[in-house]
């Protein structure tokens, strides 16, 4: 079936259609640890159309299909679990128009962020969601990501103004206005960001943007007690100060930079701060800030609005990654993503630092404090099938525990096919079969990246 | 059918469904010019089980489900235009959950936003999406709300963080979690959100709230230009400014209100700005957006923190609807609705003036500026047939060249049946495709309020 929609590409993309092995190899792995799956055919497209051709192609030969933008997805999200033919958009990278006035941008889908922002500042804007890696602008809407500006910014979900998507069936979609707002019928747009490339492959993006904040101040501040820490936030956030960025390091991530990084920080709780504004008002929600984390037990509060300054300061949250890997040498790491409200987040840091600890694993936590979402490196050592197992029931019983307090499995990362099985805990059956009702009727043959996102119903 | 319908709900509401002359004529009118539809009978539901029970009775015999909150539509959203039973969910007015740690809250479906703010007030919280009527927060969600605190605050969208729902066979879903931010699935929220009850019936949303603002400053500017108006608002909102409320009134407009609430302002395009935050950061944000104000041609600047000098400020606008229809008593007045990218809202504006007073109709204009929405309130004698059809194509016109623009033709109100006839202007052939997909998935028989969003297809 491969061979029929590579034949009936090749006068269309030449070679630009590959069944080699390395490139083969290269789509079916992403930057998770889950086993890589291959798909049979790479196609680097172009334009919409080819992707269009490409997917009526599939469709024609019940081949599946499958998006790929930078592949740092972390869930096996662009896995080729059944085959199938990879859509490679990252020959995709025009930006299409940016409109300094509206504020909006449009892309094709395999701009990735650090290019975008490299376009943006000379008219002196910004993009400001930033996953960890530099994915692509159509991967991070597909996976509704977020990262470390979402409380002040918001996700992919706040940020994507419309798309252009091929459908299951070839057709070509075009999703939102350029309008700030419309109700004008369904929200197309946010049903396809997050829906991980099952429900169409997306291929352009139009994006809310931002002015370059005149002022950018960051902060540090150790506490205490974790809840001290998560307290602040909570009151800071109902007075409204805006912050743009809030970072917490739990002490086992503070020792594990302190070793990489050598920035000597307290071993305890550290909340890394970021507030972007004009000049007064940086300096009123500094102030306002330092004065709330004094209350709840924070100490050696700084804060700077040099840029070096400020670099030096996220330093230990940029190596925060690599750090945690480093405290053991040859390890592979789960990366863990649960969220929960706000209210519940130091309980669940805290009985998972616990579990942690009981279980013997290494595992540094960090977490976009702002949102209650965090991660759990758990390090383990990939040739020991006992820890891997450990590693895995720890993180089974996070999701469990996320779950249980009114949260959610993943809060950036997606579904994939890593996290199939905490659908069903997260969203009951009708939900679920919404859901289902969806996929069949926009993709019923299943065809659009088979296995990710919905878990096989029951029965 | 309506009476098998109504026998098989009897037992289990008793006199709480209802075939009364007026009760159904009450329940087929809005608060638009639209002609009315009374549905056949009327269930006051008191429980998402009992709504459940509604529409199951309604799948069984085949019978339309129209949901209805306080009947505050524009559009005909609530009009039963093919019968059938409507459910009225203004009865389901409890606040189930306040979490003031979270910012968050669940309300039943019939629950007004001016009750919910009065209990959130208690917290020192509150919810800032404020249509122009006292709507229910249900009605909100299901047309996609906004008003004039969409500029800092966003629209329904932005804010409503999960729904329970009956869909059309019965079963209940509950979307969202309680957590900020979640990429666990498709966003079965959003699809909700402004469908106008034709995917399902909304009985229960999850809120997003504010913290009430330490301070809130008011101010109004008369502009020489409209383009002056429009372009000061373009730069304070580059800037970050983050003005919480931004309205334009048109010099017509302005004129209705010195005759309605006797202002006594410069004939001439107003901008009333309100702006929240800190005391510091508040003067910071009057002090920038005054100096913009005024070199783009703004006179008569004048600014106040005091509540009844702010009250007194911002009567105009409150008043801005009945001072326009106070222009000629006894007309009619369709509301338009238009959105377009804030770079064409000068010239779309003006264009539409020039228009109107081609048409030798009345019809002031008063806009949400920040987002690009603003109405048109076209005047008519009911008693002239000929003025109907003026406003009509004044309406027609004003839609093209928003959209022409790349807007919307409904930036708030939704499409209901008044505007059905528009949405092959603004999405392709395959988008509209894609909706209808979704409606024949989840609602195969066609019983959730028919007629609405979505125009019958071609051929």
């Amino acid at each position: 079936m491969i061979e029929a929609v590579v034949d009936a590409l090749r006068p269309l993309v030449g070679d630009r259609v590959s069944t080699a092995e390395s490139v083969r190899a290269h789509h079916g792995r992403d930057e998770g640890w889950h086993a890589p799956a291959a798909p049979e055919a790479v196609v680097f497209a172009r334009s919409t159309e080819e992707v269009a051709a490409a997917v009526d192609a599939c469709r024609c030969h019940g081949v599946p299909v499958i998006a790929f933008g930078a592949g740092t997805s972390l869930e096996g999200n662009i896995a080729a679990v059944r085959g199938g033919l990879t859509i490679d958009v990252s020959q995709m990278d025009a930006v299409l128009e940016v409109n300094v006035d509206d504020l909006d941008c449009r892309v094709q889908a395999g701009v990735t962020r650090s290019a975008l922002n490299k376009v943006l500042a000379r008219d002196g804007l910004f993009f400001p969601i930033d996953p960890g890696a530099d994915a692509t602008l159509g991967g991070m809407t597909a996976t509704r990501a977020s990262g470390t500006n979402a409380v002040r910014y918001g996700t992919m979900k706040d940020n994507v103004l419309g798309v252009t998507a091929v459908l299951a069936d070839g057709s070509v979609v075009h999703t939102g206005t350029r309008a700030r707002k419309s109700s004008a019928g369904y929200d197309l747009t946010r049903l396809l960001v997050g829906s991980e490339g099952t429900l169409g492959v997306i291929t352009e993006v139009s994006l809310r943007l931002y002015g370059l904040p005149e002022v950018i101040a960051g902060a540090v501040c150790s506490f205490a007690t974790l809840a001290g820490a998560v307290r602040t936030v909570i009151e800071a956030i109902q007075m409204g100060i805006g912050m743009a960025r809030l970072e917490l390091l739990d002490e086992v991530q503070v020792e594990a930079c302190n070793r990489f990084s050598g920035v000597g920080l307290p071993v305890a709780p550290l909340l890394l701060v970021e507030f972007h504004g004009s000049a007064v008002a940086v300096e009123d929600q500094v102030a306002t800030f330092a004065g709330l984390a004094r209350a709840h037990g924070g100490a050696g509060w700084q804060s700077t609005t040099d840029r070096a300054e400020r670099d030096r300061l996220w330093a230990a949250r940029h190596e925060a990654y690599y750090a945690g890997k480093a405290l053991r040498p040859g390890a592979l790491a789960i990366p863990t993503d649960v969220c929960v409200p706000i209210s519940r987040l130091a309980e669940c840091i805290l009985d998972t630092r616990a579990d942690i600890d009981a279980s013997r694993l290494v595992a540094p936590i960090v977490g976009h404090v702002g949102d209650g979402n965090f991660h759990v490196v758990v390090l383990f050592d990939p040739d020991v099938p006992a820890e891997l197992d450990a590693a895995l029931r720890l993180n089974e019983r996070l999701v469990a525990r996320a779950q249980a307090m009114g949260g959610t499995c993943t809060g950036e990362h997606g579904i994939g096919c890593g996290k199939l099985e905490f659908m069903a805990g997260e969203h009951d059956a009708a939900t679920l079969a919404m859901m289902r009702s969806i996929k069949s009727a926009l993709d019923p043959t299943g065809i659009l990246n088979p296995g990710k996102v919905l878990p096989v119903a029951d029965g």
